[in-house]
This record gives structure tokens, C-alpha cells and sequence, in this order.
């Protein structure tokens, strides 16, 4: 049910064309996940996300674990059903947000006790419990419960949690049973490449479906990004899909994409399209900013977007001027089809062998000094 | 390029079949007409508007006078294309919201001049000033310039009121060139039927293409409203419009036709949606309450639209629980569907002459008492 097909391979970099086969549908890679928290991608209707291209969202299981609670989404007959989306659904564990956002961290062998960050009530989430939350859920792809640690972290610090999520992976993929769901393990090791290598290495060897690159794109420099994943990639499958977590801003594509990566996620463009700020083809706009007041152009002309197509920059400034939410979903939908129209001209790249002269062109319009 | 056709009047009361015709399309009536304050409709897009079956929108004066300001708008194109909205839109005068939102008020014979809510700097609108924005609206029909006195005003302040708004109307009509916009005369007077007979006679002397009625809907009760109303539609001819401002709830809407009112707007469907109040057959559900935590079934099991049609009730409990804005669009999108489908039901009614029989069952259904 779950199936990767790796198609060809860039010449001269290490970019890859792909497709993944899940329950609720095929997947081109490399791909840019749009991300639904809390059982929506936010301001948007499922097809609304459909036609912006998205194949795939992703869903966060801390969230969704916490509310609506997990008795109503299997009352409701899982996520898909829950929130009207059937295309494949990703959700990751719940680690990244037991450790980012709950408070008074209990961190054990067994799992992790927190405090809710909405009401303080006590919880506990271990490997065990997050595959139990996530087959409740029923997402196409699951992850592996995992501590994904702050940057910058002692090596110390990083070798124990990484051998901890290394040990927590076997866990649940001893727990996980069915059949429909495809379990991804995921790598850590913080910026120590001798880390990343014992980690990738052993999750290799429990042969999951897919892999995850965490604890990347977390504070650290891009460059020191590049150099960790250009050598943590080396030690993953070529016949599975990698998936490098958090990512969403354009140049951290393009360098993921360049390091072999075939799927990413970040909240990235939802959120800042929510405080007005819009990716275009030359590069970032503020909508506030007076300078658009009067102007009726589109935020980008290059653009194929519902918002392109039919609004102006004068009156998406008036609307978030006067907080309205239209401002809100028509800057959202610019973002992700920003996006998402960006990962399909660089599948084509790849596809046609032009990646690096692709990305160039792109930096060199954008703004990026590289 | 304004008609106004009525196609019959109802047996056993005064109400009304018709059709206006506007340069950007035509309305059958009895009409409800959501409100876009600010140039959109609160979290629709006007494509979602449409897919409603709304035939015309409202848009205020004062506001967009305020921000984005007429130089914009003019620059733009007029409004219907800077909201991307082709369809007929009817302004108000800016009268209500300046007597009701605007600070330091100071009414003379030339008109009021204000503190914007906004800014707190100083504003004036007089007969002419609200003609000359409205004309650079470019709205399909217009309102003449008028105070809506507060419920209750004594019979001195009302008479005043009102006759000044009839000679306001008079400038308007002056002042008012643009042969593609209609203009249409406000009849005030309060609660007093002598000032209503008053009223509507001299705007109806002037001979506007269509005539409001203003100031009712303000805290009175539902039964003055109704004899008030009764009163002065007996004033108005029969082969103009009759908007009744202000009105948005079904008992309201029911009471209004039944009385001759041919078009009605309200904020309210659109206000009580995003606090999560929804209007249903059974009557009104207030969407957060625990007893909708698992409800699977759709917020109205009798309603066509797209939030009925795609969504639980446990799962917009929940967007509403989490402050999702796709709650307050699923809410809002059934809340105007719930008004557009009852006033297309009762035009059905009334061509197939069993208006109050509909509105009886409707009330039985709805908890109304009457």
C-alpha cells in the first residue's frame, strides 16, 4: 500500500524526481507539505488546499491529541474523515511539540511527561502512545516518536537523546501494526556529523519505509545545515523517501532538494502570510508597506494564484489594514502555491536536467546573495 | 438601466414578487443582501458570496470613505472592481455609521461633521459629500443621505430629524448625475405614524426609483416594528423598491415581506456566525456548546450549502474551540446560505401563493411563538 519509486537523478547534484504511493494517493517529490496543526491548513478549506497542487498535508499529533482529543477523531472515523480532506495525510509524532511547547518536561527511558500548554493538565506521550495516537489518526505516513533537540546542544546532551529517539524508533515500530500506515524513523544527531552517522545507521538497519532528517533548521547557519545533511544523506537508502523536517523558505528548499531530499514541511508561509508578508518571484513583499497603497498591480506577476489572478496589492493592503480575514486567506494561498509551484518547476528541473541552472536563476531573482 | 418589475402581489397579505434590474444584473426580490462592509464580505471571497445565491451586496459609506479612502477606490476603478465583485452592490449613505461609530458629532442644515472612529480626525459629510463618494463607488444603487434618530426619540427630535432628511434627500437628488446608479429616498419618523405619513409622501413627491425605509429595526419591539411598517408601506407606491434597513433575522425577514418589503440587509447572520451562533431549521444552535462534542451530523440536516454538505458539527465545534478561521467561514457561509435559501423559499411561496402557510410551519419549526 505504501510505495516509493525513485525516478532519475540529477546530473551533478544529488537532486532527486520521485513518486510516493499511499492509501489516499500518489505523491510527486520532491515535495512541499502545507501543514494543518489543528486539523486545517489555517484560513483554508480542503479545496481550497487541493487546488493550490498539494498533494499531501501534514497534521500535528500533539495537537490534535490535546483537542480535540483522540475519542472524537475516532468517533468521527479518523483524521481524513474528520477535517474532509482525502488526500494522503502526514503526521508527526508529537516530540517536536512535547518538547518545544508543553511545560515542567518530564524526559524518562519511557516516554515524556509535560504539562499541556493549553490547560496545564498533566499528560505523558511515549513511543507507545504517539503510534496509538497516530493509528487512531490514520495518516498515510506516520513518524517515529522522537526528542528533537535545541540548537545548539552539547555533544554530550545530543548523544544521549539521539540513542534515546534511536531506541524509542525500534519502539514504535514494534508497536505500530497496521498495514495502511507507513512508519518513518528519523535521524538526529544535532550538528555532529559522527552522531548523524550512528543514528542514520541504526535506523537504516530497522529498515523503515521512509526517513526523516531532524533537528536540522533549527537555529543553525544554512551552510552548517547543508554540510550535516550533505553528509547524513550519504548514509540514507536511495529507494526510500527522505523527508527533511521543518523547511519552507525557498533557499532551504533548494539546498534540501540539491542534498537528495524528496519531502519538507514548515508553517513558514502560512504564517507569515497571516502578518502580511508574501513570497514572490523577486523575492519578499511586506503588503503593509505605503508603497503599495495605490498600486493595482498583483502581488506577482509571474504568479498562476487564485489571489494573482483576481486582487490587487492596493486592496489586499486595505484588507489586512482593516484585519480582515479575506486578507489573510488570499495572502495564504499566494504563499503556498508560491511554494508548491516552486517544487513542481524544480521537479521539471530535475526532470530536465537543469536543476542548478534553475536554482541560480531563482537566487539571482529573488535576492539571495548566493 | 434601473426597473423595477413587480411580477405579483400576494394573496392574504401585501407581500411581493419582483425583479430590479441593475447594470450589473438583476435581483429577484424579496431580496436578503449580505453586507461587505469594508469592501468583502467578512471571511468570504466573492466567488463563495455568489456560490450562495446572493445576488447583491451592501457595502458602507462611512467605512470605506475612511479607509481605503475615495482616491484608492477611484484609482481602482470603482469598488465592484477593486473587491472583484461584478454583481449589483448597493451603499448606504454613511448616515447610520456616522451617527452611530463617528465621535464629536455636530449635525447642521449642511451636514455632520465628525471624529473617523478610526483616527479620531476631523471628517464632514453632507448630502453632496455622501452623493460624490457614492458616485465614486460606482454602486448600482445608492442611498440618499439621512440620520437615523435612536429608539426612543421624543416626537420634537424626530420631526426635525426627518424633515431635515427630506430636504438632505432633495440635495442628493440635486446633486446625483450618474444615470447608471440609482438613488433611492429613506423615509424616517420614527415610531410615530403621523411622521412616517410625513415623510413618505414628500420623498415619494420627489419621485426616487426606489425608497427605504430607515430607522426601524432599532430596539423597538417586533410588533411596533410591524405596525410602523404597516403604516408606512401604505404610503409607498407599488411599482418602486421598498428596502426595509437593518433586518436580518427570519422572524424580521417574514414580517417585513409580509408587510410589502421587497430587499433587507443585516450584519447580524454574518456577526452571530463568527461567535458561533448558526441559524437552523429547529432554530438557532450555539456551535461550542459540549452537547455538539460528538455530533457527526451537519449543523443543519436540511440545508444545501457547502458547510452542511462537507462538515460535523463535533469537528466545527472544534475549529471554533481552537480559533480556527475556518470555523468562523463555515459558520458565516451557512448562516447566509440559511437567509438566501428562506427568501428564495418564500418568493417560492409566494408565486404559489402559501406565503403565511410557509411562514406559519417555518415559526412552528424555528420556536418562534407567533
Amino acid at each position: 500500500m505504501f510505495k516509493f519509486e525513485l525516478e532519475k537523478t540529477s546530473k551533478g547534484s544529488k537532486a532527486r524526481l520521485g513518486k510516493i504511493i499511499t492509501p489516499h494517493g500518489e505523491i510527486e517529490t520532491p515535495i512541499f507539505m502545507p501543514v494543518g496543526t489543528r486539523a486545517t491548513v489555517k484560513t483554508m478549506t480542503p479545496e481550497e488546499v487541493k487546488d493550490l497542487g498539494a498533494q499531501i498535508i501534514l497534521s500535528n499529533t500533539y495537537h490534535l491529541f490535546l483537542k480535540p482529543g483522540m475519542d472524537i477523531i475516532e468517533k468521527a472515523g479518523g483524521l481524513h474523515k474528520f477535517m474532509n480532506w482525502d488526500k494522503p495525510i502526514l503526521t508527526d509524532s508529537g516530540g517536536f511539540q512535547v518538547f518545544s511547547l508543553s511545560g515542567n518536561r518530564k524526559i524518562s527511558e519511557e516516554g515524556v511527561e509535560f504539562r499541556s500548554h493549553i490547560d496545564g493538565s498533566k499528560k505523558f506521550i511515549s513511543p507507545e502512545v504517539s503510534i496509538d495516537i497516530q493509528n487512531t489518526l490514520g495518516s498515510d505516513i506516520i513518524m517515529a516518536f522522537d526528542e528533537c533537540a535545541p540548537y545548539p546542544s552539547s555533544y554530550e546532551y545530543i548523544y544521549d537523546s539521539m540513542m534515546r529517539t534511536t531506541r524509542w524508533a525500534e519502539r514504535c515500530k514494534a508497536h505500530h501494526k497496521r498495514e495502511d500506515q507507513a512508519l518513518f524513523g528519523i535521524i538526529q544527531g544535532g550538528m555532529y556529523k559522527d552522531l548523524r552517522e550512528i543514528s542514520a545507521k541504526d535506523l537504516v538497519a530497522m529498515d523503515f519505509p521512509g526517513y526523516a532528517v531532524g533537528g536540522l533548521s533549527v537555529g543553525e547557519p544554512l551552510e552548517l545545515m547543508n554540510e550535516i545533511l550533505d553528509h547524513t544523506t550519504e548514509f540514507m537508502p536511495q529507494d526510500k523517501p527522505r523527508y527533511l523536517m521543518g523547511v519552507g523558505t525557498p533557499d532551504y528548499l533548494f539546498e534540501a532538494v540539491e542534498r537528495g531530499i524528496d519531502m519538507a514541511d514548515c508553517v513558514l508561509p502560512t504564517r507569515i502570510a497571516r502578518n502580511g508578508t508574501v513570497m514572490t518571484s523577486n523575492g519578499k513583499l511586506v503588503i503593509k508597506n505605503a508603497k503599495y497603497k495605490e498600486d493595482f498591480s498583483p502581488l506577482d506577476p509571474e504568479c498562476d494564484c487564485y489571489t494573482c489572478r483576481n486582487y490587487s496589492r492596493a486592496y489586499i493592503r486595505h484588507l489586512f489594514n482593516v484585519d480582515e480575514i479575506l486578507g489573510l486567506r488570499l495572502a495564504t494561498i499566494h504563499n503556498l502555491r508560491f511554494l508548491i509551484k516552486l517544487m513542481e518547476d524544480i521537479r521539471e528541473s530535475i526532470r530536465g536536467d537543469y536543476f542548478l541552472e534553475f536554482k541560480d536563476d531563482f537566487y539571482r531573482k529573488y535576492g539571495y546573495n548566493k
